[in-house]
């Protein structure tokens, strides 16, 4: 099936918008946990979080304006504090329905447990394995079509200890952690190989 | 366990890098095809590849300054055009290959096939299932550490006449897709189900 850009345009608004979110392949899925000037927590789901950095550890967050995450951009532009918390196959229902338009705390509507470390000002979600504590460090905004680019530093991590090698890569799919596709669909994963660093003229293999 | 930003600076570099980079969750595998002024093909792997929006519809692409991926980006700056192509279970090895500092094409250096179309003169990966053309739109510079956030909107879209749905939603496992974790690490995946649009009040359920 081919699509161009000159029948896009053509199609039903509803098919291209999961033709193109479903598009650029398998995403991480992560709740952001914030709460507000008064205290109230908000959680949503974040399938658009990504690497910036290692030294210093910076993580990307990408939010588009005109949707329920707002809450969650103003939360993190006035405390300075987000975390991120990775989705397990045990509640990910809960976690989808968090992405629901809440007048209360989506912790208190979805059951999901808040936590609290004594770093920084956001909850964690107590049920999640793998949890990051980020400080807001700047917002990008991208001129093309309002989208923001949050990135933060991370501040903490909490990682089951089973679940780091000795080189510091996590296993992820022993800590639980699911992958999504589209706007509404989850899967978890099967190993296929960890390999080798790639140079010219040398042979892969499994490490 | 526990790592907090006052013991970042004592992990070792190499742990600190592969704890970085699998912390944020699974992430799509995309090789992007482009051509240098003299016509050379250059493929490499890219896990940072996400939705910025579907009407116009907007992909980004995260590069890193200081690596082999600088090729990738002479040659969008240049050429103006690029593809994505998914990566499958059946060449993922050739895909991770084509990471290695070759003065050669990575096409030729690896086996996997050149293929054009008429829309733009970018090379896309025969061998993959999903393509998606894209042409050059905006360059967003991230000051905090050099990072390059490339946006490109898509021309056109090869899927797989099977894996798309009514509407408009691919189905990335019947379509081979793979997913990676950390900086070397490949899985299939397993649907654990596609869930209704969340509204406060009312049930989910599996669509």
């Amino acid at each position: 099936m081919h699509f161009s850009v000159d029948n896009f345009d053509k199609l039903d608004k509803f098919f291209r918008r999961n033709l193109i979110n479903s598009v650029t392949g398998f995403k991480s899925l992560n709740l952001v946990g914030t709460q507000n000037n008064n205290g109230l927590t908000n959680l949503a789901p974040f399938s658009q979080v990504f690497h910036i950095g290692a030294s210093p550890a910076y993580i990307g967050l990408l939010i588009r304006p005109d949707s329920v995450e707002r809450h969650t951009l103003d939360n993190i532009e006035f405390t300075k504090f987000y975390t991120l918390n990775h989705v397990l196959s045990s509640f990910y229902k809960q976690a989808h329905q968090s992405s629901a338009r809440y007048h209360v705390s989506e912790f208190e509507a979805t059951g999901l447990t808040p936590e609290y470390s004594s770093l920084l000002p956001a909850p964690y979600v107590k049920e999640a394995n793998i949890k990051i504590g980020l400080q807001f460090e700047q917002r990008n905004d991208i001129r093309l079509n309002g989208t923001i680019l949050i990135i933060g530093s991370i501040q903490e991590l909490f990682v089951p200890d089973d679940c780091i090698g000795e080189d510091g890569m996590i296993d992820l799919e022993k800590a639980g952690t699911i992958t999504c596709s589209g706007l509404d669909t989850y899967h978890t994963t099967q190993k296929l190989a960890r390999l080798s660093y790639a140079k010219p003229d040398k042979d892969l293999f499994e490490i």
